[in-house]
């Protein structure tokens, strides 16, 4: 591949600045039908703030959803950053020679039927390859289900979401999947920078993305869904340089036989031997997750989290049961529960109980307040045997006292006034965001995570605290993922990658 | 241990049905004070549609949330079936004997401060024992969360909680999570028979809850945590005869090191070797689970779900990412995912565009609408080759159209109506119902249990559909493992565990 002729080196940042934060886009094959990808893909560039111009491109209309419309992006007065293609695939080679001749650099291909649906679209797919090389342009796909850039309000994907600005980039060679993983992250208010579906990857690929995201500052964490790699050693190197400054997160699909098989048809990539691809993802510092759940789950942590120097973690529950289930998981997962010494050990003698068990997991056994578990979190936090502390248990009680409530309120007499227990309410929430409050800012002054597993079913919950993000999980055996997961890539900052 | 002097044989069945259904119930230690245990209790007890006689029991007080308070069980006029306490450790011998008098034949002990308390508090915990042989009687705990019935709408918990009446019966050895995965039960809808923290397990073990649960006709599937067990040969035994019934899952704590001493120090039981457990487990037809969410999602199937012959998988997925993701995981959980053949393939062929994969898992690629997802999965569903369907990506996109919906509005001109809208949202809904409805259908017909993948990120969902329940996740992994443990189950009662 003669990438410069097809400008993916050199000026790639300029052009993929120009793609994604485009100050004027044109929408061809825009469409006022509901439900075409046309109308999905207009509607969610015009539903936002995006503050751009924007032209849609349709012969047969004289406007579209309120804007004017174009026969043919040469009628567009003006530049043009981007094209955004919703139209039958035969019609992209025209289309995209328009732009050539229109002067537009950048297009983002969303139209299927190339490599994908067989031997026909896979010539059509060299074609319109070929036509972007010699005019100088670039284009994401075909096959994508589009393209958003949360700082600048621009969504080119037929699911348009809210999404909180953020520090979060994510990179999926599956449109459904990444735009699942996009609603998660707008959902739990994880905070996005760029959404990119590489789709068929005919010009721009994966690796060309984390270039790309590697040069931008605003990009703080990379998660990527990726089926096969065109060229492995290239994304190596690439990717070798960026983990050295920020995270990148992996879920590398085809790890057994059938998926392998289904991923090669799937984008028409060559999955290669998952073995090989895991020895590469470590060699390059970059973590490798599981599932989809698990890479929002990492992502959110690695997004707002510090990263811990390594895998000591100390815990700290409210009942036995828990400590365990977290405990089991630690050792699977590599990370170490170092016993109490005599220092913490007197610390903690002073906060509880005689009876306590005096072992990490920390058992705060019975009653307590809020102070008492903060002064715990905190002692286990600042303990220089440990890099990581979870707290399981003291978030999420409001939930319990809310159905406690509903509870009481069909006694009869109703003994206790409702100002009584909105004030019991009013108190736990209160006491509840003075740990979350405190965690947060112990997170910061120790610089070691802190992940909260709370009571409810809700699974990730991200809180701002006033001194940064906290997270809560809903099962210990999430938050001992995250934590290990962050353990290994701090050991890797450290040279210490095991 | 002379199991026959205190009722644990003989007379199990009928002495646990006092305990868990009781006509009428004291509460030792009732209170009138926010926040004590004693007023949780009385509260979980009163205040939802209990209909038994409650008596609080305080000698200080005339009157508890409404109801008259007596001095001692031994004023309560007529008889009494059990007592729930809520006192100081060192009082519980007297209360015992004080029940004996009065001829109440079982407790909950709740109180704390035994053997998990130090010698002084194990020596306590004998002489309960001791005290309960002598008078016949039997008691749960201490140093348990209580117990519930839901068709009796009898709750004994410090966390009550609305619960819909159902067959899944929950037995925890440790309080906390055993009120979570309570909680997260009535959350999910999945519907509670019997719950029992077991706590100590001084005189009832959890292998006497099981016995008991077995007997029992309407509890169609059991849910235990344990951490570790007095008599294994016992328990392999009851629970031997039990799973050829009914569904028994397990999630045993303790596999690590940590885990395991802990496990020893919580409830003071003896954690043995986690191998010996799994070894026990397998040979006893026991379903095994690694996590408390695990735990709740596997229950909630085999509660509500047919059992599948085998491990034959097909899979229906709306995008390839979703469907390497789920084929990924059914090679790491033993399941097999059949090739199409040529009979199935001329089924799906009639149904879908012409290059269509003619793999297992089926991707639909592109549009289509309910009928004819319901027809893939019904010609899958039908197969001879497959035992059991999972469907990825078709249900929940209603809150994609939401949040397009949301979108849209922001549009100037306000281009469709609101009555539009809501028309395609209902439109949307009413697709997705029909689905869902299909899927129940199918799955009566059929006898093999469909488990959909939704787009949401709510976690396990139960559906009711008119014809049974349909569960839905939002990760394809999350379905594979629930239909990997059932098909072992449905093999183990094919005599073809594995």
């Amino acid at each position: 591949m003669e990438h410069d002729s097809t400008g993916k080196r050199g000026d790639l940042r300029a052009r993929l600045d120009r793609m994604f934060f485009p100050g004027s886009v044109a929408v061809v094959g825009a469409s006022d039908v509901p439900g075409k990808w046309g109308n999905l893909i207009l509607t969610s560039i015009i539903g936002w703030r995006y503050q751009g111009k924007v032209f849609p491109v349709n012969p047969g209309k004289e406007s579209i959803l309120g804007l004017k419309a174009y026969p043919s992006v040469l009628d567009i007065p003006g530049d043009v950053d981007l094209a955004v293609f919703a139209i039958p695939a035969r019609l992209i080679p025209d289309g995209l020679r328009d732009c050539i001749r229109k002067g537009i650099s950048a297009a983002v291909v969303i139209s299927s039927g190339f490599k994908e649906a067989g031997a026909e679209g896979k010539a059509l797919e060299e074609e319109i390859v070929e036509i972007a090389r010699q005019g100088g342009m670039t284009f994401i796909g075909p096959n994508t289900m589009g393209i958003a850039s949360a700082h600048h309000f621009f969504e080119a994907i037929p699911t348009p979401t809210e999404i909180h600005p953020g520090g979060l980039a994510i990179v999926s060679q599956s449109g459904n999947l990444g735009l699942q993983i996009l609603k998660w992250t707008a959902h739990k208010d994880i905070g996005l920078n760029i959404y990119a579906g590489t789709g068929n990857e005919a010009l721009l690929t994966a690796g060309d993305l984390l270039q790309y995201l590697g040069q931008r500052d605003d990009v703080t964490s990379v998660a990527m869904y990726l089926e096969g790699l065109a060229d492995g050693r290239e994304f190596l190197e690439t990717a070798r340089t960026i983990t050295r400054k920020k995270p990148v997160i992996v879920l590398k699909a085809g790890r057994s036989k059938t998926g392998s098989i289904s991923a090669q048809s799937h984008t028409g990539s060559l999955a290669g031997s998952y073995a090989a691809y895991c020895a590469m993802f470590k060699q390059a510092g970059i973590i490798q997750v599981r599932t989809p759940t698990e890479l929002l789950n990492v992502a959110a942590a690695m997004t707002h989290l510090p990263v811990p120097r390594s895998n000591r973690l100390g815990i700290m529950t409210m009942g036995g049961g828990w400590g365990i289930v977290a405990a089991d998981e630690c050792e699977d997962s590599g990370l170490v529960l170092p016993e109490l010494t005599g220092e913490i050990i007197s610390r903690l003698d002073g906060l509880l109980p005689d009876y306590w068990n005096r072992r990490n997991p920390v058992d705060v056994v019975g009653e307590g307040d809020a102070d008492m578990y903060l002064q715990i979190i905190e002692a286990l936090a600042r303990w220089e045997e440990v890099d990581a502390v979870i707290p399981l248990g003291i978030v999420g009680r409001s939930g319990y006292l809310e159905d406690f409530i509903a509870c009481q309120e069909n006694i009869d007499g109703k003994l206790y006034s409702r100002e009584l227990k909105l004030a019991a309410l009013k108190g736990q929430i209160q006491s509840e965001n003075r740990i979350l409050s405190g965690i947060g800012r112990l997170q910061k002054e120790t610089g070691k995570p802190i992940v909260a597993v709370s009571l409810t079913d809700t699974g990730l919950s991200l809180i701002d605290t006033g001194h940064g993000k906290v997270i809560s999980l809903s099962s210990p055996e999430q938050a001992v993922t995250i934590i290990a997961h962050m353990a290994r890539y701090g050991r890797y900052l450290r040279d210490k990658w095991d």
